[in-house]
């Protein structure tokens, strides 16, 4: 298979780590398996016989790979030149309209490539289209980064929940809150410091309303609907209250029930993201910057899965959905 | 497919159950899916043309069914007869030898036949053995019943975590002890008394050494050991201490700490099971009969899965791995 990687941000960039450190177990699958192209939005590296993922690791920007650099040319223009069979899209995610990441991946299954994405943007605005889209050309679209970082939640449901109905989801599906919030809890610090500290190491997105304001956890609320529980919702009909109005004194009245207040994504007969009282005895109970989803389903009744929610953790996720497309276009071909 | 359930203790009715009611789903994989046959200790039902499911979930006893049962015949005279692919083995637990189901699997993937058990005996026994003969006659064995009940740890790891390594395991492993325990550290209840209602409640085995000694907990370290971490060993190889020891006066003093004691079963250089400090606020830290499983990989780093271990739930991962072997048999046919 031939790949290309859209974006080489963080992730585009340990996904290229990955692919060069687990070679050996790629091959086990794809023994031809080469990366053919990596772009930004400056320009992008081509080439069909494959890149060199030694050197590719070790660069900070794609102009320092040498030669097979074109610069000033558009992403789009590589997926419509390379002969790819897989694109990871990596861009930076846009929740108003899902651009750039929406029309690169409605080219790349448009021409049969399949896509693993990242980015949140794309399936907000266009969920139900881009999954009838890859099914209508015989594609996959996996997209188990977008939610929860690590968190395979996704393909939990798909493979390991095969026979169970989801009823409910519920979950901590932010980690800049959930750090913020964390910190307010057990330090007693204020929200503005909480916050300010969350932005200087790094936590918080640079617009922090986006976190904290409940808009990232939205998004996910949305994804995760559509794509657990069948029901085809946009942005617009989760009901957000952000984690601004928190205060000290909420935190210790929680503190003195043993509760602790989480934001919380819950979707069920409504989708809403507001900060809850959770037991803190609850396995959604989980603190810094983990994430937690809470399943709630017929047959295994209640799971959940607790693990990092953003950051370099997710190339874990985005590899997970690379060797899923590998191995079913093996067992196709 | 025709499958044979061999033991018709709660997991092979609730299975039944879980069939019949999910038959269109099941259907939608495998259109000439159908149960042929079923045997407890006593004797078998079979009917090469399908067992009435809707029939067969009604009944307490096999006798009762009314044709198609061989009374005083033996599941293994079932399993050479019949003409299945697949054969569920739910008999009862024996970990010195792992009989009878060691038998009926070894005669099963010696056959042809899938095997999906839920039974811990075999796979403590005789783990490489039995992975082999599965590969070497082309069949599958799976067996996400038999840790942990109703997580789904084997197809997390083999389907979510493609790309990660599993460096080390952890986990409460027990829910009898866990209740006991948290009853034990909320309650203020006596080890006896929280273990007399544990029995009552039927949330302990009849033996009930086997849960409170940590055998239990050790025979499922050994096969996550065998299964996710490409160990060899064996029962005998596990460090085991129960929680006989764990008094009121340790529990009150890790409370004041913010720890909780829990027994762990873990999987690192060496293979132990044995109360240790939990600290409250880790996502390992759940209580009740809840079992919970912690991986740490290269890439996730930190994966937490928690549901029930033991119970009715169980029905989800032996019903996920029924359909995980319709769907590869599917696609290789």
């Amino acid at each position: 298979m031939k790949a290309l990687i859209i974006g080489f941000g963080f992730i585009g960039r340990d996904l290229v780590k990955a692919f060069y450190e687990k070679k050996d177990a790629i091959r086990k699958i794809d023994r031809d398996f080469k990366v053919i192209g990596v772009s930004h939005s400056k320009g992008y590296l081509h080439n069909d016989e494959g890149l060199d993922l030694q050197r590719l690791q070790h660069i900070k920007n794609l102009e320092d790979y040498g030669s097979s650099y074109h610069a000033g040319e558009s992403s789009l223009g590589l997926i419509e030149k390379s002969e790819a069979d897989l694109m990871v899209e990596a861009t930076p995610t846009r929740i108003k309209d899902g651009e750039p990441g929406l029309t690169f991946i409605r080219k790349a299954l448009n021409s049969g490539i399949s896509v693993v994405t990242s980015n949140k943007g794309p399936l907000v605005v266009a969920f139900h289209e881009l999954t009838r889209l890859a099914e209508k050309n015989g594609c996959e679209l996996l997209y188990e980064g977008t939610v929860a970082g690590a968190i395979p939640i996704f393909s939990l449901v798909r493979e390991c929940l095969q026979g169970d109905r989801v009823l409910r989801i519920s979950g901590i599906l932010n980690g800049t809150t959930n750090y913020i919030l964390s910190r307010m809890y057990f330090d007693e610090m204020s929200f503005e410091l909480a916050l300010k500290e969350a932005q200087e190491r790094g936590i918080s997105e640079r617009d922090s309303s986006y976190d904290v304001d409940g808009i990232d956890a939205a998004c996910k609320v949305v994804i995760l609907a559509n794509a657990l529980m069948n029901r085809n919702v946009k942005f617009e009909d989760v009901e957000i209250t952000g984690i601004r109005g928190i205060t000290q004194e909420a935190l210790s009245l929680a503190k003195k029930s043993n509760f602790a207040i989480k934001l919380i994504g819950t979707i069920d007969s409504t989708l809403e993201v507001a900060p809850k009282l959770v037991p803190i005895n609850h396995p959604l109970c989980v603190h810094g910057t983990l994430n937690a989803v809470h399943l709630e389903t017929d047959l295994a009744k209640e799971i959940t899965l607790v693990g990092y929610g953003a950051g370099r953790e997710t190339v874990s996720a985005v590899l997970n959905d690379v060797l899923t497309v590998l191995r079913k276009k093996k067992k196709a071909a």
